[in-house]
């Protein structure tokens, strides 16, 4: 039987079907004239989408190689660093740090609690001297527990203390606003599973100068994350060592259908499916894990029902409707639920996901009525996206649907 | 115009209809069932292909990140290490070793010649006492050249020595023949855009017990390419990070149509079209330029005409004919020009890069007959393949056609 998937982890995304058939066109020369234009297209429409016109590298690798890469090209064995925590993948930081022998100082936020730029303020303040750390990591997005990072304001206290900002924004960008050049981010990494909703295999690293004077003082030994030598080829239209061709290409062609709905439309919408998300689940009674002030537009964690494991709800959701999401990472396994709306996402998958979730509630004897989820987030959709009303219509929500695209 | 092109480098290689359409698969998620199943089968094809038992690992990354993890995974900081080099790819070794630190000593072979056993005896016999080297990294196929080096024999050597044999077989796994364990190749890296015939983006490391108990002692950094981990994670069904999931989709429908045709079948294959493509090559008075002895079964490299810039004949070859072949690397820019026939490869497809290649040579003002290439290389691929007549029938050439394949 065709049973279709709605897959609703937080990455990899759902992949529409012209970047799917596109990641199927033809091999082509990794060193030719037609990787080369598809090479430079995709830099150029990448810094328009992070808003850099700084270095946008391309590296066959997934998120958390573009974060060693990161650390691999800015930092020495020694150096001390900050690291803000409030996830597994500020843990990932933590653990690439100590791998290459950085001496970073760990900062615990509650998981579930966002970095509060205050905080950042404080623990910077403590930092002076010789021996004061030289750079400030965190995450943009914490995709383990959907909490957006203020990054704008963060990044601004960090500017003022001169530190070098490094930020995973392998799940924020293209997700939520991010203006790498104008925040001064240092060194931001992506991937192309994530909010661009093309197959994993390729990480995006920006470099901004001041990372790059960074890199000229970097000890740590690397070739095939070598940043400066991903630069230099590219000033001749190729990558160092062969790249994820299928995957660069398949990138090209879900950037396209990006650039056509745009940036700002994509932003309001992930902003206003997360909302609709919120407000879906809690209609079912549902807690969210996420401090509501700093909730991901791009993934929603909630708790399962009392004396629910979160896996076996997860189980029921995948065997039985088809319907795939993540559960908590690390000690949170078992314990969450994670739920993405980031990339090609539409509310018709949302309300797909919603009809699966009262389904499978009520297998758990919870009570709850058909369609309860689904009206409270097709409201919340409705009055985000309300248009002004014009004479003699009334006000229709704006629900996107699916049509031709997949 | 449909202008589809024969794209003859050495990797990536042609990638067959059937895979793309396995790569443009809806994506799934990375840590289901579906996910688990697939790369349980796809490490037992490939322990199947490798002729070993021990641990194959899959990461997202290209070939040359699979040779800087069997470094960093197997090496500490002032090892010393012997590194053979006859070729663009042992350099890349060297470079890997100067880059974290390894004591590397090269001992450097004329391109186009092979690293001989006798050679490695030699080196190795100045090895012993407290500081000698630890191991022993070479090329399986040198790509940069088209040499293929003795690893059997190579690997007795090493053997006897107890030294850790370290093996970049990128280009080699699949195109010739390989007993990992029998001959005692320690750590051997392998690439999916090889003579695997699917789009780049996995590496592929096998890991023998020395291996591992190198692996204890060894202290570079490593996170991203940690081993270890990779093996972790593979008994539970998974990667540490997100890997390249529609490369390993493919990979997985080109290692189906491998077992259909069968190792054996695959290597007489690229044997029998490696020899037909030489004698094409010399019939149009072309020089070859690895030693015919231990020529590749998965590039040849040859010497343009007198007079003639190899990378103008690419180009002609490219702009005119749709017929994509690779260059020099390194200090042989300009000089050779390298033709790939390892993976899903044809006499078909060799006729039609010898008909490109006589209009080529034509151009250019060379003495070439029409099917002056095209008649030895068939007569050579004709006398390899001759079945045993039966009676009442004449010997007949088995020649491959790509039929409905793609």
């Amino acid at each position: 039987m065709y049973r279709p998937q709605n897959l609703r982890i937080p990455g990899p995304t759902f992949v529409p079907q012209t970047v799917l058939s596109a990641s199927a066109r033809p091999m082509i020369n990794h060193r030719g004239p037609e990787f080369a234009a598809l090479l430079a297209a995709l830099t150029r429409a990448l810094q328009d989408f992070l808003r850099t016109q700084g270095d946008v590298l391309l590296l066959t690798a997934s998120g958390s190689g573009g974060m060693e890469a990161a650390i691999a090209n800015t930092l020495s064995s020694g150096d001390k660093v900050l690291v803000f925590i409030n996830g597994a993948f500020g843990e990932r930081f933590f653990s690439i740090c100590k791998a290459y022998g950085v001496d970073a100082r760990r900062i615990d936020v509650p998981l579930g609690r966002a970095v509060e730029p205050d905080l950042v303020r404080d623990e910077l303040a403590k930092e002076k001297g010789k021996d004061a750390a030289k750079a400030v990591l965190l995450q943009h997005n914490e995709t383990s527990t959907g909490v957006l990072n203020p990054l704008k304001e963060i990044a601004e206290v960090v500017r003022e203390s001169g530190k070098l900002l490094i930020v995973d924004s392998v799940s924020g960008a293209g997700s939520v606003e991010l203006m790498v050049d104008e925040w001064g981010v240092d060194v931001l990494i992506s991937a192309s599973q994530k909010a661009w909703g093309a197959p994993p295999g390729v990480a995006m690293v920006t470099m901004s100068e001041k990372a790059w004077k960074a890199y000229e003082r970097s000890n740590l030994p690397k070739l095939y994350f070598d940043l400066q030598s991903y630069k230099a080829y590219l000033e001749k239209g190729a990558t160092p060592a062969t790249p994820a061709v299928s995957v660069v290409i398949a990138l090209q062609e879900s950037l396209r259908l990006m650039a056509e709905e745009g940036l700002d439309a994509i932003l309001r919408r992930h902003r206003d499916l997360a909302r609709a998300t919120r407000r879906g689940l809690q209609a079912v009674n549902l807690t969210l894990f996420a401090d509501e002030a700093h909730a991901s537009p791009a993934v929603t964690a909630f708790r399962p029902p009392t004396r629910v494991d979160a896996r076996n709800l997860i189980r029921v959701l995948r065997d039985d409707y088809d319907t795939i999401v993540a559960g908590g990472q690390g000690k949170l396994d078992g314990q969450l639920v994670r739920v993405g709306h980031m990339g090609f996402v539409t509310m018709t998958d949302m309300v797909a996901f919603f009809s699966s979730l009262e389904l499978a509630l009520r297998d758990f004897n919870q009570p709850v009525e058909p369609g309860q989820a689904i009206a409270a987030a097709l409201r919340a959709y409705a009055e985000a996206t309300a248009q002004p009303a014009r004479p003699g219509a009334k006000v229709a929500p704006r629900i996107d649907t699916v049509g031709s695209r997949r």
